[in-house]
């Protein structure tokens, strides 16, 4: 049996998972994130365990070097968590594992358990855009079931959006941009206006239109920009009420420009928790990885 | 020797072409656009004349039906031309051609040559965004070789962008959304604006600016959602000078929040007249559909 292995690196804790060929979980631990040393110690330690694990996939917090032919290719760039800046995650992980390694962001990990999730059922969504927006925005774009992204990973937090008519003077939170995208929406922005968390703002409040109608543009322009049978909607801010709330904004500005399908196939929640997809993702992206790497030839 | 043949639909007339397997173009012939019936005849004519074609590539203006399950694939669909509406153009010429035809937008097809071109001069570029801004805006997206859109081509043209400071009340020209990126640059809006053409207002007049302001907007865009190797902007409005003004915006609203290189390397000029790139694209297309169709396997 191939046994694979999933390594995700977020906020609070590290995720490792081992999975069969069929991204079918054997076996999973969580190590809180602590420093660089003592987090991947639990990590290699963890994985030496399995001396047939085959190949792994990475997934990780950002800023990220993705492009493979930059020196820096498989760090951890410019962290907000300063023992994570500049940190070689993937050499490391390949100096003390030596199996292949996939390496992406979180979100593409994600997106790409999306895509998998889709396929094992059976109803294939080939193409797939992935935006998830708590403490920040990000997002993963899958493409005729490859992920997107030649320099790097989608930065749909980074756009601009329209501002809304009741919300002309807030200046946004992000430290590079000011009133970008996650900046105007994710959970900082809550408690820049509100003084407290989002979780304590009810549902009935204005600002939920107002973050609707900004993330409903981002869904536009990722529906104008790739055309994809499906825009998927995660993260903490995005709850059903507020779905709801975006899909009728989301039908306003487009107007109908171009066809998307019905709204409630388009417009989704994810199929399982962002843990969940991601270690799907990663056992799937480590799968390709084992056979790209090997000289088995896959009919 | 391997015979192609390219077949463009724009505003004022149709190219055909005939390449061979190399995309080297050996004939080439222009009607122009009248009612269906002749310029179709003249089309099929044309191409009846070479009976060892052995497949062709189909690019037009739009909107079209590209989605390949639906009933009306191979439609233009609901044209401001309105002779050209509800034509079956990739159905006509199959049934009289007899051969594998493939069928696109005309800066789909224009993109597409773009990417040929970079990997017949050695130097690939995998994945790009061609944008188009004349008469309306275009765009075609290449990612990893292929075009994208699961539901359509890209609708770039279609996105609000943030209102320039100093161009506040313009209402714009987009019939469907006003103000959108096509209603606030492409040539109407000109008109709407100044009463005249876009090639009477000198490049010393703010409106460039603003218009550089829009444009720019949308190559952020691009990048962030699709992080590029390369984003090529032509059009008659994009001219010399037009493009280094966008090029400043770029750089002040992206601040270097990614890294896409040296920006005259990432936002450039189309290499060559969209007309012959097209051509070259839809005979490359041809040929990816002549091998998809036959039974022979290419290693």
């Amino acid at each position: 049996m191939l046994l694979l292995g999933s390594i995700e690196f977020r906020d609070e804790d590290v995720t490792c998972a081992v999975g069969d060929g069929h991204v079918k979980i054997i076996d999973k631990v969580e190590f809180p994130l602590t420093d660089p040393k003592t987090t991947l110690g639990n990590v290699i330690r963890y994985f030496q365990k399995f001396d047939d694990v085959k190949a792994i996939g990475v997934s990780s917090f950002g800023p990220l070097e993705l492009r493979n032919y930059s020196s820096k290719y498989g760090y951890i760039l410019d962290s907000s968590r300063p023992q994570w800046s500049n940190v070689n995650l993937l050499g490391t992980l390949k100096q003390y594992l030596k199996v292949p390694i996939s390496f992406t962001t979180d979100v593409n990990s994600t997106a790409y358990g999306e895509y998998i999730t889709s396929v094992l059922a059976n109803h294939p969504v080939l193409s797939l855009v992935y935006i998830t927006i708590s403490k920040g925005v990000g997002a993963g774009i899958v493409n005729d079931g490859e992920l997107i992204g030649y320099q790097g990973s989608p930065e749909i937090g980074h756009i601009y959006p329209e501002r809304h008519p009741d919300d002309q003077t807030f200046k946004g939170t992000c430290p590079y941009q000011g009133d970008c995208l996650e900046g105007l929406v994710a959970e900082p922005a809550f408690e820049a206006r509100f003084g407290k968390s989002y979780k304590e703002i009810s549902m009935f409040e204005p600002i939920w239109d107002i973050v609707a109608y900004y993330i409903a543009q981002s869904a536009i322009q990722a529906t104008l920009l790739m055309r994809p049978q499906k825009i998927i909607l995660g993260g903490d801010i995005v709850n059903e009420v507020e779905l709801q709330k975006i899909k009728q904004q989301f039908q306003k500005l487009l107007n109908n420009y171009v066809d998307v399908g019905p709204i409630d196939d388009y417009l989704v929640a994810p199929s399982n928790s962002s843990r969940k997809l991601s270690i799907i993702g990663n056992l799937s992206l480590a799968k390709k990885e084992f056979y790209s790497a090997s000289d088995v030839t896959i009919e």
